[in-house]
């Protein structure tokens, strides 16, 4: 197909898969990365400015400023601003079509299953209204209000949904946002041509997308999502390409917008429905989850044996799903769908259907939809308390929590390479992992969330594992469920009585891919913890975004940007996070 | 001051200024050309992709597809999108912002100059209010109730206010904008990795992008602010460095909200104000106009002399009119405001003040401002009806109509230089040049648009210059006026019946510059313009961008975008096109 076919794939920390992709007859996105692997050292360091018709310029020592005269610090900080807007665009789209979904499904008088959570958010709001649906209506209503406040107008909800200590030091540092929608807008507009050259500036404002990201785009999006969909539980399931099953019609989702699925997932199941699969010699259909939205169905699939296949794996298993010959369609909705499934669908006459035509594929059908899991139930599974876990940790017997999160990409050291290293290195350490996100696929299919990984786990993390038979790595999801980690840190906090940067809790986005996890990466700064991330977010050409990312942040908010790609290396720089914060709260 | 300085400077067409700026002992944008002339071919076809951790990717022969799969097509219109979209969202901010000062002058009670445009808004939109600050904050409720409208709801103003038969294409290819602020957010999303993949999609949306940012951002802004202001008028005033008096203490404005320094006018000529001014050893304050505010104020000049001193010129002197040494304050609110300003201010000491955040410089101090012209009245001019021009032009006595708009840059040829030459072939070709925003800026400082410019125009146009005392160049101010060149045009086509397309109008950005430039662009294109770019807008790589615009433009709106660097060849190419209007029209 393609003189790259035939070439290196590259690594994947999932072994069978790496060997399933490098036997295709198909190129995939492992095969491209070879030819992709000349980089070009501009782009890398962020100070390669294309907005205007002068360029692009390039800065290096002989030419230290582009033609307008911005100078490395302007540029990088631009670029890095533009991409944290986007991302943080990305999260609010989701959450504006989830709170759309909610609103329409109460109006429609449809099925709520999730009603502790909607009373809840009615609660936190200040809502008072009788009837379930009308009281839905309400708070759905009172989140799009909010997105679709001017810039210039304090968002509502986020003092009711903060911490409160890390709201008042984003009060102090006057970045709390206003709305999500024109603040994006602004983050746009902010690093076109000739505005913003104030480096420090742009940073703040990534924070301030940070916060409505998280606030907005993950916390209150997966709440609004149980509202409909009801709470997912922790549970044990099959995943991986053994998944699909040949005797169905497979319709593999791929996405980040659940919600947009429900109405799938009972149709496709409904007697008149089945019967056509059965004529046409198929026992039925069934979905196979990929990307995000596998994820969410993974969650909930206690409630859907009867249409969910199981989760396939993540972005960059996608190509490798639809190879196998046994999905018959495809239908995706947001990102994480790779341009590389285009070829692979035309090739095997896979039909793609796309329901959001924000990620319309150039070969696809475009079916827009109209209009449109609680954090995982770890407390109550720990006994309806967070003392346990507490007295875990204050014991030592776990020494700290890391949330492993983001994308998967294929750059850092391969296919999942770093995450899955990295949290062998941790749980080993007698670290935690709480994982969401593409990272948690990778997770997963290497076979770190089944109870037997605890053997991996070092002595003291195994022992808990084995008691309560949990495995060392528990799974929140898609990576919108990066919002539940942080219901879980203030919880902790909480109950301790201290803010979240005094928490033995760290952040690893160690195989980031999309302006998303960089928009979800600065939530995690706002609110004061520690990032590590395997590869630079193609800062590293401006002294300022460097200084400003590892080390100032510090006294900004608590939080820190930490980059090293190899996993032992980057585990013990965690570690040693997590000793000294043991040390601050005198444990 | 840097190891550049004392290189070759860029050329300009304005020879004085060239020599200045040679001569100078501080490095201006114009030294740094020579240091960034080395382009890197991948960013000048926009083949270069950056979006996520995997890249930066870059398509060549070998290498056809990024590691994601997104080939040249997907990769170049997605980064065209995101720029029509940026610099959709700088004019819509600018739109937003004389809204707000539109209301509160109205609140307040303020100067309300412009009745007449006050009062033609409020019928347009059916608005029925005896008490005129009622009826003005009326009018600029309404557009704000536009602007914040989701994407999912079409804008209501815009049937309102585009041309008939313009409107019904529009709807017919399905590209009537939602909410402006929502559907540049829209337009950023879409373009994030692994979103949207289908180029010809992306490409209708910088159309949809471009009808929001012509009607708001262009039109409504201009009518607005005539509100506030006052309508143009057309005059001959002082341009270029001589209109620095040293007697006075000198404020250099810069950016596009002229409604922000409404305020300043006037506040700086109140007596007290003048008297510390003399104090100081001054005259007094004077306002010194650079970029567009600059040509706000020169239209409106008439009722400014006592405060402003002219138009001192465009992006790419403002370095210049720095290193005079004649300023000693610089005010600026938005772009094109460059950062090489910075080191001239520091080395000078001329203070540096920022009144909108979105453009805050590193080294100024930030006072926001507290939320703050109508077509030229060319028709008034013509003895209050169109008849006379379209007379002319169906006599062939002019043979066409040409907009030559936008930017300024320093690569096409060097500061201006295509501009002036372009404009100079077009009126020896009998085409009258309307102009507006940077490129005027040039034209103007080049002696185009004195009376005895006509000199310089066909034979035919002299002598309608000469019997009308006009220069074959009119100046419609600042970019945003580009809006007023709209108006006039659906007008001409009103009087003959047809729509734009029909008409021998044409349109160049022969230097444009900046992203909210394409925006224009897509304007020009939405109404069915010939848009003729100096420089490609980083789309050369992708087979199917070029062709849509180039040709397939055609069938869709009636416009196309033409490319091509010397100003002879396109001045034959763009009266090739007058002439076939012509013939169309039967003239």
């Amino acid at each position: 197909m393609n003189q790259c076919f035939g070439c290196n794939t590259c690594k994947s920390a999932d072994k069978p898969l790496e060997g399933y992709i490098a036997g295709l007859p198909v190129e995939t996105s492992h095969h491209r990365v070879e030819n992709q692997s000349t980089k070009c050292a501009f782009g890398l360091q962020g100070v390669c400015c294309r907005l205007c018709a002068n360029g692009p310029c390039r800065i290096s020592p002989e030419a230290p400023r582009g033609i307008c005269g911005a100078d490395a610090d302007t540029i990088v900080t631009r670029n890095l601003l533009r991409a944290v807007a986007s991302g943080s665009g990305c999260y609010i789209h989701i959450v504006e079509n989830t709170a759309l979904n909610v609103k329409n499904v109460a109006k429609t008088k449809g099925d709520i299953k999730g009603i502790a959570t909607l009373d809840r958010l009615a609660s936190i709001f200040g809502i008072e209204e009788a009837d379930v649906y009308k009281r839905a209506e309400a708070v759905a209503e009172t989140v799009l209000e909010d997105l679709y406040l001017p810039e210039y107008e304090k968002m509502r909800l986020k003092e009711k949904m903060a911490y409160g200590p890390r709201y008042a030091r984003w009060k102090e540092l006057g970045i709390l946002p206003g709305g999500a929608k024109s603040e994006v807008f602004h983050g746009v507009v902010k690093c076109s041509t000739n505005l913003n050259s104030d480096p420090v500036n742009m940073l703040l404002d990534c924070l301030k997308l940070g916060i409505s990201t998280g606030i907005y785009g993950l916390v209150l999006t997966n709440l609004l999502n149980d509202i409909v969909l009801g709470e997912p539980e922790i549970r044990f399931a099959p995943v991986g390409l053994r998944v699909i099953d040949p005797d169905y019609i497979n319709i593999m989702i791929t996405g980040h917008q659940h919600s947009m699925f429900t109405f799938l997932q009972d149709r496709l199941t409904d007697a008149d429905v089945v019967e056509k699969a059965r004529r046409a010699g198929a026992k039925g259909f069934k979905l196979v989850g990929c990307t995000c939205v596998g994820q969410y169905l993974q969650l909930r699939g206690a409630h859907y044996t009867e249409i969910f296949d199981g989760h396939a794996g993540n972005n960059y298993t996608s190509e490798a799903i639809l190879a196998t010959g046994g999905i018959d369609a495809v239908i995706s909705e947001f990102n994480c769908t790779l341009p590389g499934i285009e070829p692979i669908c035309d090739e095997l006459k896979i039909k793609q259907i796309c329901i959001d035509n924000v990620a319309k594929k150039a070969n696809a059908e475009l079916k827009e939809f109209e209009t449109g899991v609680s954090e995982v139930s770890l407390k109550n599974f720990l006994g309806g308390s967070w003392k346990p876990l507490i007295g875990l940790i204050v014991s030592g017997d776990i020494k700290g929590v890391a949330g492993v999160v983001g994308c998967s990409n294929l750059t850092a050291g391969g296919h999942d390479v770093l995450t899955v290293d990295l949290v062998k290195e941790l749980i080993a350490k007698d670290i935690i992992v709480l994982t969401a996100g593409c990272s948690s696929g990778g997770i997963e299919n290497c076979g770190l969330m089944t109870p037997e990984a605890a053997q991996l786990a070092g002595p003291k993390l195994r022992a808990v594992c084995e008691k309560l038979g949990i495995p060392p790595v528990l799974n929140f999801g898609p990576c919108l469920a990066i919002g539940r980690l942080e219901i879980v840190a203030t919880k902790l906090a909480e109950e301790l009585g201290v803010d979240l940067p005094e928490l033995p809790l760290v952040l690893s986005a160690a195989q980031w891919l999309e302006e998303q996890a960089l928009a979800d990466g600065c939530y995690g700064l706002a609110l004061g913890l520690p990032l590590h991330l395997g590869l630079p977010p193609f800062v590293t050409g401006s002294k300022t975004a460097v200084q400003v990312l590892t080390e100032d942040m510090k006294q900004l908010t608590g939080g820190q940007v930490l980059i090293n790609g190899d996993a032992k290396e980057s585990a013990d720089i965690l570690e040693k996070i997590v000793m000294e914060k043991r040390l601050g709260l005198h444990i």
